[in-house]
This record gives C-alpha cells, structure tokens and sequence, in this order.
C-alpha cells in the first residue's frame, strides 16, 4: 500500500494547486464569531465552520485533490480507503463527482448516519472492527481486490495539501490571527495548518487538541518519536486513529503545544456551542474550545482561529442524550 | 394596555427609521443555501438564518425598536410583556443594553432554557398559565403595579416596523426573489414581511407557514376575519398565539397564501434542516419547509426566501428524542 506518494512531503506550491483544483468542489466555509464565547474564554475565538463544508467536514478538501489529480487510466480503477467516517462519505462525494467507483473500508461501530451518507454519494462500504489493526487487515484485502488508488484519510500528501487549504482561506478572511487551534486525530488537519502557516504565517501560534482518552498524539508529541494506541475509546470519534510518518513531519516540527480534555470537558463545549452559536457540529470539533476553556492563560487576549472540523453527527445518539 | 401606539399601521419610513435605530444591537444575519434541499423541493431555498441573531431570534429586532424609541422619561419605568419565549428574551436583551428595567409574564410551561436566558439577560420574570386568558390577565396585574411601557409581542407598530428590517436585509442580500415564506404564530414577522415587500418588491407573493394544531391563522385567512384559540398544543411553540388588529391588517391585505403542516411534518423538517444544514433551529422555523416540501406545485422552480426565525431550543427537549 506504500508508494512514492506518501513518503513526499507536500509544499506550499502543493497548496495552491491543491486549491485550484479542488475549488468547482468544495464551500470557502464562513468563519463565525460569538460575543459569548469570546467574554468566556478572554479571547477572540475565530471558528472556520467546515461543517457547513460539502459533505459535512473538511475532508472532501484532501479527497477532492486526490480524485480530481488522478489520470484518467488511475481514475478508471476508482479510489479506496479506510475511514472513522469523514473522509470515507468525502471520497465518496468526490468519486462521484467524477464519476470513478469508491470503495471504503469502515468500522461496523460507525455513526448509521455515517454510512447511509456514504452510500448516499454512492461509495461501496466493507466493515471491519474498530480497531486500527482489523481495519488495515482488511483494507488490505479490498486494495488488492479493486486495484484502485489508495486514498489514506490523512498520511496522504495530496490529502494533507487539501486540508490545507482551509488554514489558507481562514488567514484571508481573519486579519491579525496569533493561534490556531484544530482537533488532532491522525494529524491530516493539523499539517495543513502547519503547511500553510510555517509558509505564509510563521509567527502564528499552532494548538493541537486531543480527548484524554485518545492522547497518542499528545504522548507523541512529548517523547518525540510516534505512540500509537489500537483502540483508544472517546466520544470524539473522529479522533481515534494515530499520527502517521508523513503527519508526524509537521506535528513534530511546527506546532506550539498539545492540550487534552476530558470526556465530559468535550462535551459541555459541545453542548455550549450548539446552544450558543447555533451550529451542529461533532463531538471532535468541540475538543478545541474545551482546552481554550481549560487552559484560559494560553489563549487570553489573542485573536485565535478555532477549526470546526465536521458537522455529521447522529442526531438520535447525541452525546448529552 | 392599548394606546394610540397599538393603532398605528407602520409604514416603509418607519421601517428605514427602525434599521438605523437598531443598527448597532443586531447581526446582519447571513443567508445560507443547500444543495440538497433545493433538489429535494425543485425550488431555490434562501434561508435568512434569524437563529444566528443576538438573542438567538429575529425578535431582537422589533424588541430593540421599541426600546431604543422611548424618551429617557418612559424609559425609566422599564418595559414590559407577555410572550411564549423569544420576545421575552429579545426584550431583556434589548432593555438590558439600554440599562432600563424589564418585567416579563411567561407561561410556567415555556422552555428552561428561555427562561434561564431571560434571567441572564437581566429580565425579571413574573409566570402565568399556558393560555392566552391566563397570560393576559396576569400581565395586567405586572403592568398596572409597574407602570412600565407595554411592548407587545407582535402586535405593536415599533415591533412590527422592527421585524421588518429582516426581509429589507433579505432582499440586499438575494436578487431576484419570487417568493418569500415564513412562519406565523401572532403574524409579526409576517406582518414585518408584508410591510416591507408591499413596498419595495410588490410583486414578490408572501407565503405564511402554520401548524395544524395551530392554525388560527389559517382559518381567519380562508374566514375573513379573526379567530383566536385560547390554548394551542403544537410542538411549535412559538407559534401559538392568535393574530391581533395589527397583524390581521398585513395578513389580511398581502398575504397570498398560508398553508399549513402537521407535528409529524414539521418534526422530520428539523430533523432533516439540522442533519443537512449543520444548524440549530426552533421546532417553529421548520414549518416553512414542511409546507414547502409538502406543496412542491407551489414552489417548484421559484426562488424562495426562508425565514428561519430563532434557535433557542431545549437541548435536552428534542422533539425526536
């Protein structure tokens, strides 16, 4: 499953392209601000809404850049990956968009409401068992099967310059930004902040958030060389999967800091934030907000970015349910 | 309770008046489209996105006309009125900018969370029973003892003038609109939408959205004059209150049609407004699009403004849960 790709580490040029290509197919997404928040938390929050992205999440910006930079013979053979949920619904969108079959290999633990979007945009769904070990195992066999091109959710260069992107659209519509902070899963979001901030704007701040519960890129972070857990369990379902040598460049080289929250911690951000804001978003994009609310010394008097990554919750198993 | 005020029929100049006077208190709210609802209903859906205004709803407007109009001297004494939620709420808002009293009757039934709100916003609230007999009755008393200036819910020129200024913002921000639907409880952002249309956009048809286990407004439209139930039971609770001379004159004379929904309907319109838009809207701002889908002849191939009026639900109190 390895091949030149993912062993390239993306540029800013990378970035641009990126942007180019991928723009007939994704929202430049609002950027939100909220006079509750900011008196909470003593800062000026800034959050890029990449839930009211195409295909609810800031993954279609990596997947739309890997579909749509494939040649037309590699097109012909589809795409696959393995997903927690997001980038598989955002290749499928981007598949079928151009038309080429997708083929994802999903955990059977899954959100419904997941799956029934994916097959809604038309991908093919495998399941295997929630764990990073079960998944890779039987990716392997799907990859092998279909001959398609292989679209990791984030250790992907042409997926990690996607998700760059969204860093980029933020600075041109937020003057003056001193932080971002992004939710911190495998890492694909968080490169693309590193991406384009170390490029563009190197004097900003880059905050990584993580539940306790899934604090392998933290531990990481702190010993400086990759921790992986197989199964970490958190309600931020997203963020369960480890960081990857291609993420772990940026990780390790340009971010501030790593901050952890617990599970009920996530959740009263989340619930804050609906009730406040008026968004629907993930459990993961809450993270965030819940290490601002904890670590108030941090981000007091800064003009923070706050990526809200994804909004496809399961609307009948909300988390305060 | 009633004074010259509550006679006057608001024109256009006082609309202009009110969006200056206002100006400062409330967010231009944005306009959101999708995709997917305008493949679901064949039309072009411009959803006026009120549940992101100060206050969590379009009521902020009429409110804060109301409160910012009066001499220093009126001021003094406070305001005060009856209302199901978001007017109360908009009214503590508003008079808690301006640092003048605010006494407010609320049926002991409504929502924990707008109360919760009204106390936070400096509001004092006085309860009553959930029925309009009850409501009044018990106003009359808080009125009489405090001598604050009555600020209807909906039937008062201020209030009306003030809702007005969202369709004014609504017609800035979308060109070339046929249609324009919203829903009606007491009629004041109808009413908002009649005066501001009628003269600037005449020959855009106004649409009014009802429940059917509310809809008084419907059979005073088809009758010819008002009928008010005493005490509605919709999940739609800002919708439950009967249409006053005020509101009857712009019903009356510009509306073209109301149609109406039942729970079911309007339940599984939320559910679907909240998986696919990513945002936090009132059971009430879901009647639109239930009529909408449930009348596609009406619709189909129009470009439709939609106005979703507030946000502030009960997290806990899912109609779904």
């Amino acid at each position: 499953m390895k091949d030149a790709l993912t062993t390239h580490i993306p540029d800013f040029d990378d970035v641009i392209a990126a942007h180019e290509r991928i723009r007939p197919y994704i929202h430049r997404t609002p950027v939100l601000t909220s006079q509750f928040m900011n008196e909470l938390t003593g800062a000026e929050l800034f959050f890029k809404c990449e839930n009211f992205q195409k295909a609810g999440a800031f993954k279609v910006r990596g997947a739309s850049n890997a579909v749509f930079g494939l040649s037309d013979e590699q097109a012909a053979k589809g795409v696959a990956t393995h997903s927690s949920g997001n980038h598989a619904l955002s290749l499928s969108y981007a598949a079928g968009r151009r038309g080429i079959p997708c083929h994802v290999v999903m955990p059977r633990t899954a959100p419904e409401a997941k799956k029934a979007a994916v097959r809604g945009y038309g991908g093919t769904i495998t399941e295997c068992e929630p764990s990073t070990t079960s998944r890779e195992a039987v990716f392997a066999e799907v990859h092998d099967r279909t001959g398609a091109d292989f679209v990791h959710p984030y250790n992907d260069p042409r997926v990690i310059a996607g998700q760059a992107t969204c860093s980029r659209e933020l600075m041109e519509q937020v003057e003056g930004l001193d932080q971002v902070i992004a939710p911190i899963g495998g890492g694909g979001m968080v490169s693309g902040c590193c991406l384009t901030l170390s490029n563009i704007a190197p004097h900003v701040e880059i905050y990584a958030a993580e539940p306790e519960q899934a604090d392998d890129a933290y531990r990481s972070f702190k010993a400086g060389h990759i921790i992986a857990d197989d199964a970490p369990n958190t309600i931020a379902d997203g963020l369960k999967v480890p960081l990857k040598e291609n993420t772990w460049h940026f990780v390790s080289n340009y971010v501030t800091d790593i901050l952890t929250a617990t599970e009920e911690e996530i959740i009263d951000a989340m619930k804050l934030t609906w009730q406040r804001m008026k968004i629907v978003m993930e459990p993961s994009c809450a993270v965030p907000l819940a290490t601002i609310i904890k670590n108030p010394e941090v981000f007091r008097g800064k003009r923070v970015g706050v990526i809200i990554t994804g909004g496809n919750v399961d609307l009948d198993k909300l988390p305060w349910m």
